[in-house]
């Protein structure tokens, strides 16, 4: 019962998931299938990236992680997977699996050309259903990645943005605001860390501030108020206790995304 | 490790589709249960149709189709499984199964009247529950479709508009918008390809020109602009290079549906 | 092939879901991980609770259900696991099990402490990854809810309002509005029946008479007009035949619930 993991943009509303579900189980039919998300903001890239950055490790190694945020589909970009660290991931090859390729010991890349793992007609607008998922069922079933096409070493980059670390300051910025309207930044609790023992002067949004702590639960700040906390993934978030923090704000999801987050030490 | 997919209108906000799945489980434990979507519009019996239709074949032989967008449910109407070409469907005799039906080379349709396949109590207002997820479940088990009940010959029929073609013309409509903002219509490839050889003046929606020939990728037209294309389930499609073309229209999703689109040839 | 179930209010935005299923599959690869809904209002654990009320007993015996509403998450709440009638619950304990509980023959309740059960790492924010899919899976392989912990009597309790019942009268409140606008109440089969052969007089909403009698289905009513229908977990229910009862009364949700419901008998 191994695993295979979706992430897409292609929501909920249409029924272009359970197909390639569908494509996946005519060809692996004891795959175990578990949706990451499908709710990426249409060819949002980077968001996929960080999504799919969070999850991978979470999931028993073997698991084969499918990503299809695609606006390229049909056009030049190449179909790629990639095995490392025990897993392998398929999709286009538009930078989303690069923050993750980053952090693998050893990796191989290969571009899909065999189309014997692909299904017999090819569409112009649906390479998730026609090549990624047929790809990642054959992957599950065994077939050596090197069977599926040739490796490459250009695989297309892309950066998260990283936080910049000073003398009494870590800055950063809002890399994604989740369902709770929590804000999470790209500074890591490494950074944080760094600075063990020196006092916190605050934590601020532009120039607001947001805290001068960080603390170690929702309910720890007070019903409404607004907190720093280090999140789920090890990212230091802002947070509003039992509130949506990005509303509080009032920014939409898109305007907080980019806002400048520091934390100054005195 | 056979297949039961569910389509219906009941969202996911509630616990209506995992109460289903847990009917199935509980009747059938190695069940593999896909969801093709539950976000139909209330009592939607073409949209449920059509979406059904374009992904039921994408699943193995032997899955079992269970199909809940029944406005008419405690009332009148029949709830029917029907059984072709190696797949089984399963839901409320409204015309849901029939345009997949007109396609399938032979196939018998049951009116369910046995209770030991259903619930003990069948209420009111939920047969996806209490009928159609332990007949599907049974079915899955193996049980016989003619044990379930009386073999019937006048499902409620419903159509999908079609499209005309004419010297010079293919006139059709918009039968689905997709997540994305897609105008998908009913000019289906095999219309498209009588034309093959002919000079295309422009495919037209009502009097706007949309686009002056059929692209081949999303890219190619360049971002932001308008493009038809064959999609994925063999449809020219409106499309919006990037971005969404219902949203650039003006158009809500219910006034999209309907929209005359043409396509002429010189 | 035994059941594990998640109910929660994370959402699908975010990979919150996923990750926990991808930790369950990690620990106990061959759990079938059935969702409830996600999108249980944040922080609402009375919603979370109601609906998990109506849920658990249609999975199989042995199924494992979690439950994360938990916006006490890092803080002093304790982390429980229930066994009881053949199932398992695990969650914090806030109250959302109490009416399951209220409802079983017997039970055990036991407070979770044992470390080897969950993650190495355990976040402030993120239990349901941590601590309550890792004991799920656990559970779900054999382990003995006892040695996961210490037994305890005092688990926080809840209480879903219930109706009244008078000499001529019911009175109740709408507890819930589902998908399709359907307002929910807690006036149950049960009460309705104790009036059973006295005429009935009206069913109101506030002042409002919403029908005169309580219908069998919704056609039952015609197209558009207001109904009472015993629904599927046995409750009255307020509905709009083929349409949104909620909408048509201009209310929000969040307005609807707690609306008094009175059935008057002559």
């Amino acid at each position: 019962m191994a695993v295979i993991t979706l992430t897409t943009d292609f929501g909920t509303l249409d029924p272009y998931v359970g197909i390639m579900k569908g494509v996946i189980l005519t060809i692996c039919p004891d795959a175990n299938i578990v949706d990451i998300t499908h709710h990426i903001e249409q060819g949002d890239i980077l968001c996929g990236s960080i999504i799919l950055r969070e999850s991978y490790r979470f999931f028993p190694k073997g698991s084969v992680h499918v990503a299809v945020v695609d606006p390229g589909v049909g056009g030049e970009r190449r179909p790629i997977a990639i095995s490392g660290d025990g897993y392998f991931f398929v999709g286009p090859d538009n930078g989303i699996f690069w923050p993750i390729i980053e952090g693998l010991r050893d990796f191989k890349v290969v571009h899909l050309k065999e189309p014997r793992f692909f299904l017999k007609e090819i569409s112009y607008t649906f390479h998730g259903r026609d090549i990624f998922a047929p790809v990642a069922a054959h992957l599950l079933k065994g077939v050596d990645i090197l069977d599926m096409g040739d490796p490459i070493s250009d695989p297309v980059k892309l950066k998260i943005p990283t936080c910049t670390i000073g003398d009494d300051t870590i800055e950063g910025e809002v890399i994604r605001v989740d369902r709770f309207g929590n804000l999470i930044t790209n500074i890591d609790k490494e950074s944080l860390d760094r600075f063990k023992g020196k006092t916190l002067k605050g934590i601020y949004l532009n120039d607001l501030q947001i805290a001068k702590k960080i603390s170690k639960s929702y309910e720890e700040a007070g019903k409404g108020n607004f907190l720093a906390i280090v999140g789920s993934s090890n990212l230091l978030e802002i947070s509003l206790s039992m509130r949506n923090a990005c509303k509080k704000l009032n920014l939409s999801r898109d305007q907080a995304i980019g806002k400048k987050i520091k934390v100054i030490y005195k």
